[in-house]
């Protein structure tokens, strides 16, 4: 179950209908989960910014690097020029090379893209090499565009799946995890969804609970297993029309939710965050008869909502992303375990953490 | 009292001996506060980061922008130079000029800097002008000058005093605060200081426990009072031998830090940490016979123990603003009140997130 | 007479009427010039964005850092909003203090603005030091109000005036120098205005041809005065359409004309872009009672004529600094020869760099 | 011939023996050039930073975002961590990936290796679809291996070779460049070496002289070849002693020596520069027994005269990149013309750019 299923209300503002990043109309997530032979626990996750040709119908995005040991590919373009045209891809750290081909190969293929000669993917990984069979690259471009087409709506698959097969997070078994906030009428209605693949460290805190501690298990304590390469990417979508420079504003408020469950964003750790802005009449044509184009577009006084609720939905879709994780045996027979959830209801509950 | 001697213990790591900024061998923090008639709530805060003339005796140094609806000066050359060349000063929005002014003085007229014609000061500000006459710019180059001259170690005062006579925090009185961190032998045994002047908002966490919504008073709760231009500066000390790159990563970290305290960045924060290291060994003379200097810093793959230290200084150093932040009134017979402790120790205890 | 006076023809792009800044509809600037007994040698520049109150009606922004060992003040308000709200301000390295102070001072004086409390005064500087008493810091605030007072449309003063009274370039006398730009009707037939003050060094060329090494003056070769700060600040003006993103664009190209001149940014100068975009439909009203604002936008393909004219008017701006600046002599009885125009232009003819 | 070889003297300071890249001690340049059928025209260039292994010894390094219209992989985990771990490898747009592939695939396979499970492989590009059948994508892993294998010391191949096979410059066949700059011993004798794959449009000087204007073809004279996703990759090596922060700021100045040949960083421009330091005492350790690394670097004001021998070897190896290029058809029948020399060299000689 997910966190809020037991009562664990993380923040002040509401969820979506879904609590995920679908929640943002259009947006949809795919999986692919590649769990073969003792040491393939790797995958790949799509994330679709609209229904439609994103190539040709771009959509406002920017990047915010919180730690940049990791090897987000397209991050600079999207930078430049304050758009995303690719589908978002996380994957495992060796495995950015065969994403990006795929994507390229995906879009190049695609109707009304015959003449496109540039494309720039967007692809973001976390390194899952202590379960995973890394080094042997099992992901191939097929997995890829798989991820992609069966991209779909409503309710997104979390813990062990996708991208987040293999990962582990705070020690215990990490995964793919979402969440979504959505604004008071008054404030303009806006709904906010995030999704994550952790995988990094830290000292967890559930709520405010300091679970990490309770448990004996957090960065220092020597128990911890210390993963050289972890990482969290994060994607950050919302229908609110917000241009590029205020999406960069919201994207580095992920890492503040990210903060909030103890996560420490360590030398070793690739923490990015991409955010877009699904709003439909903020679309950037490819061509275009005219020079200019018409937005109607947030003001900075009006941002702060938008902030927070990015801020709630990373947290609580990274807690979501260890309640949904399952204990995994992968290579040289290591297993990572579960969050131990009666214990840590337990210790929700001595500290108020939790609703009945 | 501060939060610690209430028995509430921020993180896993121990504090230095005074659990300041001041633990970092060589800094020195002095206050002017100003309190005058019915309306001047204001002062100024120095931050010295050794003993000698920092102008000929520069320090390694980094600024990150977590929010920059803010008039921090001096930035630009710091980060292009990686170096620190005065003291930092905190003070008022409309101030800062002033500061400006003053530091540029006072180090020209230092012995050794008679030929100097180019001095950066950094100076930073948050907007006390809620409690304030702030229009009426009350801070002199005397004020601040004082606030240099009268610098010293050990304790520090907190609360309404120096930069923080007037500020606003999570609705209630802020002001300034500090923490400290100390690093285990094996990691370096490095102290890690933090000093900030708290003027901002969002959903107050104390340790964890949900201390804003508890009280009803928060970001969203139509209790709390919306100041324009709050702001958290966030000054970074530590005698780790760390490099200019390595300091920006520093001061990324203390953003996480005020995250845990509920803090959300808001639009009209303008949110700065100023990190710099102490050790004695890293200076940058002025002028140099030689074309090269040695430095022996810590690689990157040392930084993690320092960066969590960052977060949970950080964190206990607003705990400690509001703590020490006493109720009071100002322009136009407005007050604020001090967080109210009694309430707060009792949702503490609630929360489990005290020790007896 | 300015260099296309004599036949100098920069670049491919016809100029705007006063080949000046003030052509983009709306700026204005203006100069307070000190030259008094032996040693007063500085000023002020004003560049007024708008004729209105740029506080309440701000208008899109962006600041770019060539190379950041300056004082720059505002600049990261300005980055974070995309915002200027008050005049630029230029003048020497110590005396932004005070210049803050009179903009602030100023604004909180403006019809309209009485109940403003924070203000993000933006005030760049060069190093005058060489032939001011700048330690003597005699820029008052009346100084520069009456800057902004003053400042007006149509022919801008260059050479020895404002912030250019006391400054060197490339071993010649600099100061105050502007050009404009405008694109042919079917590019969208807008003007691009820039305005330098030019306190720099390397290798001068004009119009590609090597005059500074054909004069044997320059950085290597023994003759160039030294200037421990040396700075550059460069104004960017355009009445195109452009939001903050696209002007940090434009802003960065206008480090691209300053190379052609034979700038190189060197480790002392700092070298500071402030763009802006006068374009009446895009100003941010300071409070408005919407949350959107609308905004008709040049897209990212239509960009690059812009940064061609921002190139070539840099340059010429440059050159015009030089060629309407006049030997002066000051502090210590140090001259600095204005460039050797005489010569110069024969120079010229020698590399058929000028018409007839 | 190289534009040095007809008397073409950029800037005052002198080359190294190959006036190349390759004269930075250890660092060495492989082509693989792909030139099949109608319209495979195309290839891969690899720069080693030194003659051991990358990964293991790892030399620090920076990268600098002249206008991000590209897809260069690699660049965030170099600004985090200051270090470049492989080869730099140049290829087409469409080619990323295989390249991406091929490092890590590389990489691993190193001895020494064994257990290493992330590689940052830094793989930038420029889209030589106008001449080349890019959606092809004809580039193999093993193309990349190549070009690393096959990569030398000494002279370097320029014009139509590796990556810069099909490329196209100012409208004319662009393609490898390279030239170097030697300090003389008093300013410390560094050597600092540049390499270029161009592909982008303007207005085209040569040393100063107007060629793209004397020619009729430049950027709004309707004749140039409208490449919709022009870019220049630009590699600057040092042996000088030189941190990450100092080699961003190098780094910086390669746009300045690109915009001395008349480039204007267009908005479909991707305009990347990777600078590292080759200085044998600086190589960082994959692991280190020691929390510090002592490093013994040169000052920022010491930097100056290797920021003009960056600019001025960029502005040489763009033009060298030209001179070396042949006349070339490919995809679709189309020819691009290589510059016309003899016409150059008239218009060189017209503007007195040329010696006897």
């Amino acid at each position: 179950k997910r966190a809020r299923e037991y009562g664990i209300v993380v923040g002040v503002l509401p969820t979506g209908k879904h609590n995920a990043i679908t929640d943002v109309a259009g947006v949809r997530v795919g999986h692919t989960t590649l769990v073969r032979e003792d040491s393939v626990r790797t995958g790949v996750t799509a994330i679709l910014p609209h229904e439609g040709n994103v190539f040709q119908e771009k959509v406002p995005a920017a990047v915010y690097v919180g730690n940049g040991f990791g090897k987000l590919a397209g991050s600079t373009q999207v930078v430049e020029l304050g758009n995303l045209e690719t589908p978002v891809i996380l994957t495992n750290t060796l495995s950015v090379g065969t994403a990006l081909n795929a994507v390229v190969g995906y879009e190049l293929q695609q109707p009304d893209n015959e003449e496109v000669q540039s494309v720039n993917a967007v692809v973001g990984e976390t390194n899952d090499g202590y379960l995973n069979d890394i080094r042997g690259r099992h992901v191939t471009e097929a997995d890829v565009v798989q991820a992609i087409q069966q991209a779909k709506g409503g309710a997104v698959d979390e813990g062990n799946v996708g991208a987040g097969t293999g990962t582990v997070c705070f020690g215990f078994k990490g995964g793919i995890g979402t969440s979504s906030r959505q604004l008071p009428g008054s404030l303009g209605g806006y709904t906010v969804g995030v999704l994550v693949q952790t995988n990094f460290g830290g000292v967890l805190q559930v709520n405010g609970a300091p679970v990490g501690q309770e448990l004996g298990q957090y960065y220092f304590s020597q128990k911890i297993k210390d993963s050289a390469d972890g990482s969290c990417m994060i994607v950050v979508a919302t229908d609110a029309p917000v241009d590029a420079r205020n999406l960069e504003r919201m994207a580095k408020r992920a890492m503040m939710g990210l903060a909030k469950t103890g996560g420490i964003a360590s030398n070793g750790s690739g923490d990015y965050v991409i955010a877009f802005s699904a709003h439909p009449e903020l679309r950037i044509p490819y061509t275009s008869p005219g020079k200019t184009q018409a937005n109607n577009t947030l003001r900075n006084d009006d941002m702060s909502p938008l902030f927070m609720a990015v801020i709630e939905a990373t947290e609580e879709a990274i807690i979501n992303s260890l309640f949904k994780a399952e204990t995994m045996t992968g290579k040289e027979q290591r297993t990572v375990e579960a969050l131990p959830l009666a214990k840590v209801l337990k210790i929700l509950k001595k500290h108020n953490a939790i609703t009945d």
